[in-house]
């Protein structure tokens, strides 16, 4: 299998933490994609991804998989002799699915429509929209104080375990840092499970 | 098991359209919240869901499930003897998930985006951005304008059959009329494929 990714962008990331908890990552080679070269616009690269993102996941067969969940999904249900990260019952993997929803489209994607609206990074190819950009921003604020008093009592997400609702959170946090937002000196129940994430050898792949 | 819903808001009907699938309907009442006049927003409705949003799942011993997948998922999981809408293989199941995603960010985001930004309809408890809804509005004719052309030679989104990706583009289309944008003459896939998906009786729950 093949992995075509961008190795300092969260999504990427998600990704080889989802695997490297699982023990898989010896099971792709990883191809790097320049995307601020816009190597993901050229039409070899949206053959594989018609939304020319990364990662994609190649299987041996040719056969793509966009979407940093889908290929998750695919390594957990592929894989089942490794640990599950996305649930054993089914009000388990509902827990983890809501979650998952909720950090993907209330931490997430404001971060990156942060990033992108209020640096214009990507100016080249989107319109940056400043105030939306700046609206993003406060809802990110929003939902890391929302997370902090949740974990008041809980070492982890939900569940009671490690799962990947952890790494999608943690990774997005790592990475709001380019948009200078950070977790506040008084979130310190959000800053104990950072620092419990961090220390796993799979927070460093 | 109750559903918390609001039967004219597209989220509550992809569940409905999935639960109807799948022979499940009678398994849960089914309690209407009235969004404009802001019944989500009480402590009593933040309890069950703090992201203020339905449809919210309640099981028997008053586990609440938020967000459509998740309660999809739910279902598909503790029912494994009814059709299967999110996938039987791990490549089955990551496929559905990637479309599940496009079809989330790129055409349904964008549609509520479309709605809630340029129309200003819940300007009591969010800023719009005229700026931003217009430019969701030319997301979504895009990737419209991506599934026709997908929809060339096949008679449903993935997989060969049926899927909840069908159900999730059909409801955002349907929707997609509060922001006057419709099928296009020319997008015959497209139309074809709708009008085939409209005449399954849980397109009418």
């Amino acid at each position: 299998m093949k992995i075509y990714e961008t190795s300092t962008a969260p999504n990427p990331r998600r990704v080889r933490m989802f695997m490297a908890e699982k023990g898989l990552l010896d099971k792709a080679r990883f191809e790097q994609v320049d995307i601020v070269k816009g190597e993901n616009l050229t039409p070899e690269f949206t053959a594989r991804n018609p939304m020319k993102k990364v990662p994609v996941l190649e299987l041996d067969d040719g056969t793509c998989i966009s979407e940093t969940l889908a290929i998750c999904r695919y390594f957990e249900e592929a894989y089942p002799d490794t640990p599950h990260l996305l649930g054993d019952t089914p009000l388990e993997k509902a827990q983890i699915e809501q979650w998952l929803r909720w950090i993907e489209f209330y931490l997430m994607q404001p971060t990156t429509m942060c990033f992108q609206h209020g640096t214009g990074y990507f100016r080249d190819r989107m319109k940056p929209i400043k105030e939306w950009g700046d609206e993003c921003g406060t809802q990110v604020q929003d939902f890391m104080m929302f997370l902090d008093e949740h974990l008041a009592d809980r070492d982890y997400i939900c569940c009671g375990r490690f799962t990947a609702a952890d790494i999608s959170a943690f990774v997005t946090i790592a990475f709001a840092r380019v948009v200078k937002i950070r977790i506040a000196p008084e979130q310190e129940h959000l800053q104990a499970w950072y620092d419990r994430i961090s220390a796993r050898p799979s927070a460093s792949v």
